[in-house]
């Protein structure tokens, strides 16, 4: 199927077929949030029947998965003022106030993020066709900057727990490509609620996070992993899904499929699909209660901070039920 | 009513008739979240009906209001990887691909943002009556650290615009408290909609946020400013919500009603009440659909990043009607 | 002199006449540091007689002159442990230990610091005529490090006092051009031991940070100053010094000498003639003893740290008499 | 020799003996630094013969030892502004100027140190007697901040080649303790030059960098080491240096010679001789010439960057000959 000698004609092959440029006219920077309109997300929220809420984010401290890569380093959150201090009375402050802050330092992509449409180019060219050099700089991403998503990333949710109904255990082993195939199967194990359609924002659950959880990091940040398969981007383009993410560092999978290649599903996601691709999300407690109860569709919330000119952003994404 | 002169005693005695201390139990980390009830959260969610959504979120960058006040800074947003680097060929990936990264160094106080409930202490107590000093230290808040509420601040949500309903031109003016009549004759002014209850997540709009952004920034950060006064901490109490948050820096009005103070409503509110603070919110959007259409509910959604042992964290909350 | 309107053409011309391209080989890193021999730097120690020493850095801290200007703010520095927190006995020590611990973010040229020749570049060419995109990427400066240069700036310093010398109270006015002829003139002033030659570290005292440690910081930071006219150039080529520095931002008068320019003699002196440029020194105590014992040559060690692949680094400049 | 059940009674015995609190003062914030007069610093400057330089520092970089023990990362350094920025001419200066900043998040421990006074306490004191948590709050060292040496770090080194005088290879095996019986075996070993006397910077070389640099790093950031024997207090308080530093991460021998303890001679050095401490210098190339030459004295400058209220600092030891 892959010819793994040519990944750069393969890209190429499937930019063509599913590219999105121009689609939402030349200044679009929302990309496939397009697909996410006001009443499918009025729809979405009809989705809440219990009332119970899921963070699908992992934490954001040292004990992280980062080491280094690319200068990916784990967050550093320091105090600036403590409870220490204020007990021993050196705040300076008046009438018994005492006060903690904190300040944090860390990669945008060190935790659960979303890769922004300025995050990855293909041949020099970002989303929408613009040359990559004039969208971002030093200054950050002047253009497509994930503060033009701030406020939309809400909508309904779909959980296809691929670990679960395919895995071992819950769980696939590294090195798994996840294919079209594997998507449909999984939809059809799980039933009605996890079909997938235009606006979704989809959570692929392949079970590597619960297997480093239980033993060790490892390699997790770029490392093998499960994840989608490069024959995907079809897919991805086909169903008009507004964003998807996964519970791995990279998202596709690892080793990559091709002899020598990096992350090639993101060349023609991010710059020609347009589409929004979260990593690292953690969706087990989600997928518990979505096995239990039969019910993969949820209300989902992921709002990135507004961090002006960022190519992607740490978030929180919330599922209601 | 209030004796300027005491801030100490005022603050005492409002500290007994609000305090939550031992209501949920003595290992409580949630504090007011707890009347946030999956049955409260499921009815909030049939508030969507247009499907419309607002980042009430400030932007995070360079161009903030903060001065430095116990070095809380604006957010540094440097990169990582650019689209100029992948464009002159110089980052070393194959087949085409480029990409770019970005880091952040920030306060977490340092814009949109939630208080925790370790970030304020009553003569070196924090919530639910610990000492502060076996609560944050150098290390971060180790009890109540605000990944305790990642999963949970999603909810019914209330606009008071106080600005609009009681001020001029929309604008309250600076050093205007806010007092629990002034509150009750917005609801009353903006009809059923705005009626505020348990479990609720207030939002109060004064209108210094839309000055500012008209003005310039000016002494945004901790300078003069509408805002509550410190004789709503019986309000805050009985009315059971969840959470508060206002446009401005500091929540409370400012200068503070006592000659020689500094936030005392905080000091009731956040250790004794248990509740927790929003500031820096942009609710000027939202605002205005609430005035174009009536209506003042809506569900919210306002996650903080999981940063283990934060006293606050940074926040894109998100209200969908 | 100078034709205010055509600044191109006047770099252009300085930079023929100045240029140091492959003088010491197309693989020099070190630009004039290589005047800075083993020779000079032997007779340079000897110039200690007493013992004296002075640092020539202003402070590290959040109360230092940067507003922003290209994200170049003022030093954080936090605690990652502290006193109060040892005290607290909360630190988990044996023993009785208790320790400190902190961390910085800070821009490198930030305060006190050394402009490394990756630091500027005229149309695309940086120091001995690399192309600046070859040199410096977001990874860094790969080919003129700062770090290439950690053990060799040592040697003979002069301190050419010209607002003791020229000035009014010690003083020049902002906007005070230092041409050729001023530091000739001072240079006569203070006598023998002033005079320039080969391999020298050169330290021009304007004032500037005398009155504005009186008046406060102003627009230090990239506001109108005294400094060293563009005409300097040639001067600064011919004497073959190893390094120059200044007690204001920007080194070169302010506002620069043409009507649309940024700092014009940067772009002589760092990609052609190869010198390391000094800015935000603090000489005002050195001076002080300079002008009591009539010895403006002394000792010097002014290393930077390290920082593999910096632009610049900061520095706490040491100088012995 | 040492009773390795009672770290606590053998620290209190050692710092009876070797206490310095008083010795200069009450207000005393400069400890052994006072040994280092003006006298002693001038004759040190007349030990530079050949002017040759050598720096001492090793890189500040992603590639560094730490580890994340007590959130001690490796720098991260980020760019602000690039050559490949300006080659795509995105930067918007005039007449073809381009230039490059950068910035840098570091621990002050991360690599190359001084270990200042208020970085380590005993039983809640600090340096001279003073109580630790009016020394070092949140704020950061309001006494004894590494600023109130800035001036003063320049003098008489010392090479004590522990490593080449008695190891094999040049190299102390890891947990081997030097006493004050090698140290004397070293001077003896090296010859007159090497005598260690008041107002000294002595340098010890165990050879343990030597070897992660062949190696790997290891556990070089708070594994076992070559370092100074616990007993050496005495040593260091009797000979009147102002300050040691070694090529290891810790300074003295790890596993500590104790049952349970953790780095208890800096709980002797720091706080009650008021001793100044260096880690992780490199003294490799150094060592070399001085084995070559047989000359182990040299003029050292080793001044901190005076960022107001740190517990310790990044250093460029630069050593003359």
């Amino acid at each position: 199927m892959i010819d793994r000698t040519d990944p750069e004609g393969a890209i190429a092959a499937a930019a063509r077929r599913c590219s999105n440029w121009g689609r939402w006219g030349a200044g679009d920077v929302r990309g496939t949030m397009n697909f996410l309109t006001e009443a499918r997300r009025a729809h979405a929220a009809s989705l809440v029947r219990r009332g119970v809420s899921f963070s699908l984010a992992q934490s954001f401290d040292a004990n992280g998965p980062q080491k280094g890569w690319r200068r990916r380093t784990n967050p550093v959150h320091t105090m600036l003022d403590t409870g220490t201090d204020a007990v021993a009375g050196v705040q300076g402050f008046p009438h018994g106030i005492g006060g903690a802050d904190d300040v944090i330092a860390m990669p945008l992509q060190c935790s659960t993020q979303w890769d922004g449409l300025g995050h990855i180019f293909d041949h020099g060219r970002a989303w929408n066709g613009r040359p990559a050099d004039k969208v971002v700089t030093s200054l950050g991403d002047g253009v497509t900057g994930i503060e033009t998503v701030a406020s939309v990333i809400a909508g309904r949710g779909v959980l296809l727990d691929v670990g679960r109904a395919l895995g071992s255990g819950g769980e696939l082993p590294d090195g798994f490509a996840i294919t079209e195939e594997h998507l449909v199967a999984t939809i059809a194990a799980q039933g009605a609620t996890s079909a997938v359609g235009p606006g979704d924002i989809v959570l692929v659950r392949t079970g590597q996070l619960s297997r480093v959880r239980r033993d060790g990091w490892g390699d997790y940040a770029g490392g093998a992993a499960p994840g989608l398969s490069f024959t995907t981007a079809d897919w991805l383009h086909r169903t008009e899904i507004a964003a998807i993410a996964t519970d791995t560092w990279g998202f596709e999978v690892r080793p990559n499929e091709f002899d020598d290649a990096f992350q090639p599903l993101h060349q023609v996601a991010i710059p020609h699909i347009g589409l929004f691709l979260g990593e690292m999300w953690d969706p087990d407690a989600l997928a518990a209660d979505c096995a239990a109860d039969g019910v993969y569709e949820f209300w989902l919330t992921a709002a990135p901070l507004p961090i002006t000119g960022a190519v992607g952003s740490p978030v929180n994404p919330i599922a209601v039920k």
